[in-house]
């Protein structure tokens, strides 16, 4: 599958205000910014909403928030790839700092993730982490410092270099992985500042889930998004 | 939600052959032998199958595999109880021996189900930890010996007094939860003996999913449990 | 092995202040005051130091933080029964709130605890849970609301009712079971008043380490506990 | 700390045939055999033992058989990296295919080893991992396929090109990490061709522990791994 970077990933967690009837909702609106805007939307719902938000959009894509290292069989409670694909999942998220995972683990994720013909972003605390994953032959990865995550601190005002070193980690050792950098992502310029310190694509959960005016909101991220990459390649 | 035993469990698990469309075809015939036959179906898909199959069924009812102990929230990856139920599901099995659960989240897993109006329906590898469970206050029970799941050993053949004390052990804590005895169902005769030695239900996966005619299997699995069931109240 | 109540357990944690020779020294004074209290005193060190604090005291019980539900063999990096025994461990603390365990695990725990010999103390976080775990006959548990452990809100004053409920949940299920109640214990009057209360017993972590004068907190903890005891006999 | 290669690591894991006293003697066996053949010796005794061996040798190296990621504090039941330093060790294994850590917490058990002055020995399953974790800067790695061990299948016998693909993996990211490989090391012959192959050292737990003769097989042990070491330098 071709991605088309600057991408923006909205992680709908398990905030009742995108489960259900609410992510496709929330999947709607982002799949018309998608089209009007041209920036890449990747949504991430819930394991069960994944099959009713994959029906109903045409741009944007759907990721799986979690992933088992399982191959079918006798797994009871576990996510398989298969079960992801056919519900209409294009990737999986793999590790995030809500759900992380085992080494081995996530190096057998994102194995089965390309078995299944699925896209795997894995996420990283720290520079150095994101190098140790990138080892690992992801096709994406979000490094995000787990203490700013939904805190209204974006990683690149906080920390300084993160986005970066961060970037710098991952496409030393594969610069074919494309690099989303989100954690703490508020106002439209910390998109746009994200973008432009090196990353392929940034994101939001918490300040989009929550707004009061989700499509404004959206469309603002949109185009700061856009902003920062533009300003990439002059 | 008022419960008619005998019921017989039908878990997905993560076979490839009860996974997407496979899944709901399962469901239907379940559906169908529920009606004709009057014994109560729960089918058990993968996550991702829940909002498909429950809009085809009409007599089975729906569990979700697995319960997170979380609000709703900031919980990428994880299984809210609320989710679960918008997808259509009417209960969540919790603690299976494929997927066991900390004591105190399979506590807060089954107030969880409780506050969003999910039944809760929770695993016991021995009749010890059923009693340790039914303290728990879940709604119906599945003791079953871990180390015959999936063997084509039922519990009620293997362990001479499981399935007699696995039930006493719940009954004697709180009579009002319903308990289904499992493991390595095979034959008609396993579901019927399970039943009359005292179970209020019983139910299988590996054997009748790799079924060469489910429905057939089916169909000989709910008469044997209505058989078993009969000859208790005689 | 004979207890005999009121017990004041010690938890050194992963203090820096109650490793390796604090711990010993931590441990002598533990022991001088449970002789000259006649408080049975346990103290409980981190794994590398049970064998170093054990040989050093008379009175005082030593108990491992932890228990894996393993048996002798390939098990590298678990806490095996026989192993802890062999350090000179008198018991063991098993589903400590900081080191929650599975439900079967704890199950496990206990019975491989029996099997060396040694004491088995299980913590619950409700009364709830204190009852299902009552069911699994441990020698003795510690029902602490994990809200309120470190944070010098004793739960005796923080919940009314908590320790009458939660003696009473385990009692009712098996009397010979011993109750010891913690969490937040800050000052003399919380032991005596947990004690009061129907606990066997109590215990503090963080401010007795943490305290100036070691020796004279455990002294007045000694007393009150002692104190508590005395008003029920009356 | 300088090590000399070659490097042979004998993990005691949870046998009872190395536990305790038995543990001690074992130590004092490859004390003994190190210092007659010159090569390097680690033992890994149980958290438990760690304290009574690392008294009682003075060649051998002793390690933890596991590192939490936990600064000193309120962190019951889990092992400090400066209460297993002051216990006389001198390095931490981390990550044992029996005992696996989330990607995480491998990072920062081996910044904690670091900060106590702790050697750290990371596991890896496969090359590609062993490339991931090298990233992480251990000091030294042992990449095992985990369903050679324990088999008397060594990796070098089974597993055509394991040795040089995981050695290389490492030292391509990291030439100062010292690389050990075992899984199933069996006769003096393959921890021969091990060190031949390009690995800085072996070891063995569940063949030597279990021999008739632990002096005899450690001799032998050490003399294969001082020929492999020999041949190279050639």
């Amino acid at each position: 599958m071709k991605l088309n970077p600057p991408i923006f990933v909205l992680n709908c967690k398990a905030y009742l205000e995108a489960t259900g009837k609410k992510a496709v909702e929330l999947a709607k609106i982002a799949d018309e910014v998608s089209k009007d805007t041209g920036v890449s939307f990747f949504i991430i719902p819930q394991l069960t909403d994944i099959a009713l938000v994959s029906k109903e959009v045409d741009n944007v894509l759907v990721f799986a928030p979690h992933l088992d290292p399982i191959k079918p069989g006798a797994h009871t409670g576990y996510v398989l790839a298969e079960a992801v694909k056919e519900a209409g999942a294009a990737g999986v998220l793999i590790n995030h700092a809500e759900r992380t995972l085992k080494l081995s683990d996530i190096r057998t994720a994102v194995e089965r993730a390309r078995d299944a013909e699925l896209l795997s972003m894995v996420c990283a605390n720290t520079p150095l982490e994101a190098k140790a994953i990138a080892s690992l032959k992801p096709d994406l990865m979000i490094p995000e410092p787990p203490e700013l995550i939904g805190t209204g601190k974006a990683a690149v005002r906080a920390i300084k270099d993160f986005v970066p070193e961060a970037v710098k980690a991952v496409k030393d050792v594969d610069p074919s992985i494309i690099v989303i950098v989100g954690a703490g992502i508020t106002y439209p310029r910390d998109a746009e500042q994200t973008i432009k310190m090196g990353a392929d694509g940034t994101g939001g959960a918490t300040f989009i889930i929550k707004a009061k005016d989700r499509k404004k909101t959206l469309i603002e991220m949109a185009k700061a998004t856009r902003r920062g990459w533009a300003s990439r390649s002059q």
